[in-house]
């Protein structure tokens, strides 16, 4: 068979690429390895920065989003029992919004599933072929049945762990480990809080988020060798209360519907691009979830690369020939975000006692410079809503 | 003998102390274990924030300072090969003042001189006593003679090396050491550049400074076991040719008259206080020099303890007992800020290969990050002119 792109990975980033194509009448295929109940169950990402609301709203797929999402207007700092606001909104006149990465997923399937996309699951030994040529394909085994799709593009959509990036030669990884992990929690209770909360506290970071209004999304720093099953429920709303506690405030407890472990990476590749393959979302990058960039790179990705081969299909390649060089530039002013929320807010265990205490110290200093600065306050706004695509 | 206040050590922080006492009538004596010849003869930093700049404007310590300091509005980052100027005035409305420490310990001690403080130089065996009684008293050997100097307070301002803080009981120290070392020369060449030069390099960071229209100061970081041995001029100079070069821009030469290799500590004591003993400057608190925040810091000490010091003479201790406090809050904000600086342009030798290129491509990420926002921009520009003390 032959398609105009092939993508490889139904995620969010391969789904809102079919449709950006969709839409500007370009034929696509779309190959999963899971199966459709394992993408729909996948629980990740919550906060859309606004550029990324706005790339929705523009593409006609925020039914879902407006009727679910919470809009936000700041998050809260909290270290040293002190809980310091960061109003968005007033700063740089921008806004988050919380909605879950597995909701916009499951819409973004319904969507392609009214108009009779071709997204296929449980796709076995997915492999891009020929991508040095005019003529790329993929094949695959579906159904019993192999498959061997042409097309003018190929798209690697399809995460760390895929198949598409290992297939362009002489590509690189810039990475680095944190000696830090997140045990994330669903529970079934309203949130204590109108904004997410970002705390420091000596025996680690913990975070107070939500999924609704219904359900709280809660996570705690926990060494990455760390078992989740020396964490019963009990223990984690203990280190919950202790480390979330603030006088006068109280962290209302519900039953946990969910828990896992994640280990946090930061990891870029050299490039984006490789004759007729392009890499978008966790194919090409990863970051620590501290500053909530994971899900807002892979949509910023898309938005850039569908652009771009709208353009090829008018005739101007120029802006496919860019696309790995502007993601990547985006993509690591994104990284130190992210590095440096997650260094502000974590606390290393590996450290002589002497080097643990003055990084503390200098962490309570940075919070503090930060929230009594304004231009600092409006640096951090500005980058957790959202730098410009 | 009896005094009012027993100043340890005539480096600028006790030299600066003096002058406040002196002006409010207050009876002072300073000791330093150095000869004169020594301490004027010590290089060391050479740029004034706003405030310190102010802080003497004030005491009508500034005529030298007015007649051969540098007023800068900004400084250059430089990565990749780029320059790019940050404007201090435009973005935050203070300047910086280049004038090397050096001349203001000389002018500080021609004016102690003019009107005739006591200022003792080769005191051996300095030592602070009953710091926790009303009546403390410093002992020492002054030309072959037994001192006892009973004062009401005693203010250690001898260096990190000093005997004060470990006359603290309990004191402890919260530190971080840095892969890094600085080589820093002076070289009697009229500086190429009008503001300072900070550069990001992947051999490692290099800096233009100056101390005069006609004197150069320029640094190259090194490893801390580096030794100077190692660097003839012509090694020095390819290495600040190459980390410092961009097209169109030529870097001047000339003799060297001075270098010397500087290994880099974060240092804070967890207090400035125990009863009648108050420490200022690096007996307090050391920083890496790359936010150009050690003198700085002593001048803003001393400026806290003096008016401290004047209001219990009229009977208010009140300020006094929040010296410590006020003093480590703002050395804390200081202490994240030259560490961020630092860890902004110096390269890390230790990683491996993958996690120093990742590092490196972060921090090329942060400097785009920073010099293409405002808010950033502002950020550092009021960091580096100078918090409010």
């Amino acid at each position: 068979m032959r398609t105009q792109v092939a993508i490889i990975g139904a995620g969010p980033a391969g789904l809102l690429l079919g449709h950006i194509l969709r839409r500007a009448g370009i034929d696509f295929v779309i190959l999963e390895q899971k199966s459709r109940e394992y993408v729909l169950g996948r629980i990740r990402a919550g906060v859309l920065e606004q550029g990324s609301v706005d790339i929705l709203r523009d593409l006609d797929l925020d039914a879902d989003l407006r009727e679910r999402g919470l809009t936000h207007h700041g998050i809260y700092l909290q270290y040293e029992s002190r809980r310091h606001h960061v109003d968005f909104l007033e700063l740089v006149g921008r806004t988050v919004t919380i909605y879950g990465q597995q909701a916009l997923v499951h819409h973004l399937l319904a969507e392609h599933d009214r108009f009779g996309s071709d997204v296929r699951f449980e796709v076995d030994a997915v492999l891009p072929h020929a991508i040095d040529s005019n003529d790329p394909y993929v094949t695959a085994i579906h159904a019993g049945e192999e498959l061997r799709i042409h097309a003018d593009f190929i798209v690697g959509a399809d995460g760390y762990h895929g198949v598409c990036r290992p297939a362009i030669p002489g590509v690189s990884a810039y990475e680095r480990s944190y000696p830090y992990a997140w045990l994330g929690i669903l529970a079934d209770v309203a949130p204590s809080t109108d904004d997410l909360i970002y705390a420091l506290h000596p025996d680690g970071f913990a975070m107070h988020s939500m999924r609704s209004v219904e359900v709280s999304r809660l996570y705690l720093q926990v060494d990455p060798d760390e078992s989740i099953d020396a964490w019963p429920d009990d223990r984690i709303w203990d280190a919950l209360q202790e480390r979330l506690g603030v006088p006068g405030w109280t962290l209302q407890q519900g039953p946990i519907t969910e828990k896992s472990i994640t280990p946090m990476r930061s990891f870029v590749a050299s490039t984006l691009e490789h004759g007729r393959l392009f890499l978008a979302g966790d194919a090409g990058h990863i970051v620590p979830p501290t500053g909530a960039k994971g899900l807002n790179s892979a949509i910023g990705d898309v938005a850039l690369l569908g652009r771009a081969l709208i353009a090829q299909q008018g005739g101007d390649e120029s802006q496919l020939r860019v696309y790995s060089g502007s993601a990547l530039a985006r993509q690591w002013k994104v990284q130190q975000f992210s590095q440096w929320m997650t260094e502000l807010l974590h606390v290393d265990r590996r450290l002589a006692p002497s080097e643990a205490a003055f990084r503390y110290r200098s962490q309570v200093g940075r919070l503090e410079y930060t929230t009594a600065s304004r231009h600092a306050e409006a640096a951090l706004a500005e980058q957790y809503a959202g730098l410009p695509f």
